[in-house]
């Protein structure tokens, strides 16, 4: 059966494996003090153009978001997501398991926040003359590529920070996705740029090559939470095997890897929405990412569902549902073909 | 150098990477539903006697820790643990993250809790004029081998169960070095016994040659929690790529390979201990596990630094010191020699 | 300067504050064991036609919400609320610092859930294909009368507790003005008809007459929380001086006060709409209780605010504004003849 | 029957309740934002020589402990308190609810905690090389009076906030009956001093005369937790009412009365004490305070019990119990007498 389910549907990357492969046998610290953390660390502060920068590993996403909502926000503030971001509405309550509320507003129809939009809610928050008895926003959360696969341009990522900086809050970039972010067509940002233009972001691992693992970065060291290793243990986060996560990163940020896994798929991802587009297949929303999100009768997609395995998203009207293909470092060619054979 | 450290200081046993590589490029459902997690939890049904058993998976003990008592306690129930427990201890306010307090009890020297101990406390809370203005005892915690390495008998664990059923206490048992517990030849428990004695626990992964991953284990089905799976998801435990625990567990859990990985340290533990005893060494107390503690002076500590890695414990008085030697899957003969050479 | 600006503006009614003086000597004992608490218990339970029910006393409402939401409902389930729900915008996330999410359902104009709406929000979670991974719908909370001073009709409350039982939600009812909602000439309910169509109901006393006091009952005493009282404890909400919430209890059910607070403040509710309406005002909506929300030309409002105290509700359009006026036990017909005099 | 069993027995005192009544039929802003709250914050300032002090209201201790401890004590830290502390023993987990963990130190026989003690503990854990695993102390909590009416002086306050200086941990003094400590006789610190020598302290208004209220007092503004008015929100900690607490901490701070209250209760103890002394019982210890703990054959307990109520403590000995007898505002001379008839 083929599938495009998701981007974490196969094992790591096989430069990843043989990372681990090779390293499996060294005795090494526990809980992040070995070599290849140091040495992963390294490479991401390299990558992010900040030598300064402060990095951590955890071994999955809410993990990431419970531990940088829980620990930059501020006891009784709220942060700010889209409808649709993940912490919104796939998390099962994890952000709210921390004490702070999800303040959600109005995302643009590819799922993105606005400076305006976040400027607006502060506004009016400040102008409440309720407003001590209302949750006060403390932080803007954003994916980057969005649930829907779309990208903040360097000036719309800009604007939202000036806003967030003048209104004291906090930036926090979800970037469980980053590698088809950064690698897409569409992005006008460099790593370094994103990391200067938001206060704490994830580099995601999981669904990016490697079997498990999320890197939250600090990309100035001053903002790192007060013994904040202390508050990864607390947060049931801290790996005792942290060479299980040191030895990913650091083969995923060596010799290019990282950006190799994002231009792969997204690559494999414009030959899929070729191929739609060729059998007449609409689209949601164009995403530049490794994301795509297809409209489907109700009954193509139980036809379908029989030879390709893909993910049911929502219903766009009574008769037909949004699905999405996802590309990941494993698809090819091949499958691509297979894809069309089918359609 | 030599490394007796920890046992997890070395990567996965190498049956159970090697069960890894092959499934690798294989696409598999996310979150757990994929079929080497549901092996791996038949298997372990079948080892604990518990066809009815629920398993779940997460990557580290802390974690499983926090899920298991924030899950199992009344909101405001406490938790009774070991002044030495890891909980009370190590876990960095983990539990009190939860919102439940650890309602300490005196040890035994080796680090157990005794029924009688537990019993006199509830008593004592229950007779308290004052016990509504008290934390009440909800759960005991108690680790299978304890941080001493050393074990309840069957006698003292059915003792300490009935106590717990009588009292209205869930029993939970930390099983992050599980695998030496039941290897020990001073074990008199079979893992379907301790599963019978309990009323959840948890069977380590990481310290027992896997590269992450604890099983949460309910010997009977309708102890799980509501929505347990979700609340997993809530606290940030629940990894999208399941088959990272999945794989894992179902190579530890076939061939005998888990018994075999106790059996191992616990022999090469015993080999150590020899060597120590020989050359006049004195032990803080006797372990039937794969954890020695050994009182050293502080200079042969600081010389034996050089050339062995080990972990201090704690101070023994003002010029001499506890230090902990551990073994693992990977510890060979050779390196017990090359011990003995250096002692 | 006379004053609507709320239904707690001014002190203890009269009878309240005079059981106040004449107990204050005795000697009682502490944290509602006292006599008096005793008292209100039981005219509570007479007043709702539950002798079984169990009641407890609380200082303040957002105490009383905190204290049933994190004891009612499971953890990791949400509470659904309109969005102009006390506990959705006004509470300053003190749900969510128990740590469940507020999932917040349209209200009809006049800030009322429907059983449909509810019904719906079930069947689209139960339907939802990545439900796991979402808040589960624990507790349905709505308040009696509404932030807008509307009442839910008997119909209406038994449609929607039909929808909570088969779905498995607690009904919780914020009654913190329920005196003035059983007093309206609109009311098709009474107090035990209430009683009996919910899980849990506050009966307030801070907007009702008293100093300060809530009343959580539990019409059923098979549905209060194990260890009740040693959670409002550990909630902060245990009052030493018990007396204090007891006494002024006993005041309110005694000789129909709590009746006739209601009916009071409701009838110069309705003078003050007649003085509203023969002026030409016009009103954001009809409420059938004592606040009543008046639309304005904001130099209107200006210029009253020099006369009048008033609450600022929200804006209606760019020149006009929604403000609250409130009536309540010490509102005199002289007061609106005042105000008539000013419009 | 004679009442000696609480120093929150009676209701207010007399000038207390004089207020109250007075002030009840005037309008007032809620919150806190009355002219009767501002006067109270204005009063407390000036009795602590700090005109720049913030000064809140809240109803009740445990609550007041919950918000002082969960906003001045970051994320993850821990609380240093005396076994017999209020937080460690008697607040049903209060602190845990809010996520912090109470560190158990050694008090002395009177109960007080030493700087040395604390010294001790703060390098304990800074040497500690397991320090990242473990919860890092951030606040001392300690009561004036303390549990067993005993007294900290003004070289031991002064010696343990030089420690908590130079250990970057907040010191906090729950205050409950903080009249009865800086009335007594053995006391050598006044208000001011008190509130210099510490970062945030509570007066207590339950105990000391009032029907209810707490007063949260940061002798220095900058210490005050951002946005704490919400905070007070967000803990459930807010009175609609305001001026209950208002009204009373004005009229207990007008004309000397907070001081009156403590001397008055205090006297009345040192002649109860002496009735104890005279008919030749003894004392667990020496308390200067309204609290005496007197040692009573179990059968002499029950046989008092009948005539007189008083407060059982702990068992002192198989055939022997500790019992509190307190003073208040309210206790005569001719109690006093009474009670020397009966014993």
């Amino acid at each position: 059966m083929l599938s495009f389910a998701s981007d974490y549907a196969t094992g790591a990357h096989p430069a990843v494996l043989a990372r681990l492969i090779e390293t499996n046998g060294e005795p090494l610290h526990g809980y992040g003090e070995d070599r290849y953390t140091g040495e992963a660390v390294d490479l991401i502060r390299g990558a992010c153009g900040s030598p300064d920068a402060a990095v951590f590993f955890v071994a999955g996403g809410t993990q990431a978001n419970q531990l940088v909502i829980g620990t930059m926000t501020d006891g009784g503030d709220g942060v700010f997501a889209a409808a649709t971001g993940h912490i919104s509405a796939h998390e099962a309550g994890a952000v709210e398991y921390t004490g702070h509320k999800v303040l959600v507003l109005p995302g643009t129809p590819e799922g993105k926040l606005t400076a305006e939009t976040i400027k607006n809610a502060v506004s009016a928050f400040q102008r409440d003359e309720n407003r001590d008895h209302m949750v006060s926003p403390g932080m803007v959360y954003l994916s980057f590529p969005t649930e829907y696969g779309t990208l903040y341009s360097k000036a719309e990522l800009t604007a939202i920070y000036d806003v967030c900086r003048s209104s004291g809050l906090v930036l926090f970039i979800d970037g469980a996705r980053l590698a088809y972010g950064l690698a897409s067509l569409a992005c006008d940002l460099t790593l370094p740029e994103l990391a200067s233009l938001c206060d704490v972001f994830t580099v995601g691992g999981t669904k990016a090559g490697a079997l498990c693992g999320e890197a939250v970065v600090f990309p100035r060291r001053q903002t790192v939470p007060r013994r904040f290793f202390s508050k990864i243990k607390q947060h049931g986060a801290l790996m005792a095997k942290g060479r299980l996560t040191g030895v990913q990163f650091a083969a995923l940020f060596s010799n290019g890897l990282y950006a190799e896994i994002g231009r792969h798929a997204n690559e494999m991802a414009r030959k899929m929405v070729s191929v739609f587009r060729e059998k007449g297949y609409r689209f949601l929303l164009e995403s530049p990412t490794n994301q795509q999100f297809v409209i489907l009768d109700n009954e193509q997609m139980a036809e379908l569902g029989r030879s390709v395995s893909f993910s049911f998203w929502e219903a766009y009207d009574e008769h037909r549902s949004v699905v999405r293909f996802a590309t990941a470092w494993s698809t090819t060619e091949n499958e691509i073909d297979a894809l069309r054979g089918l359609l």
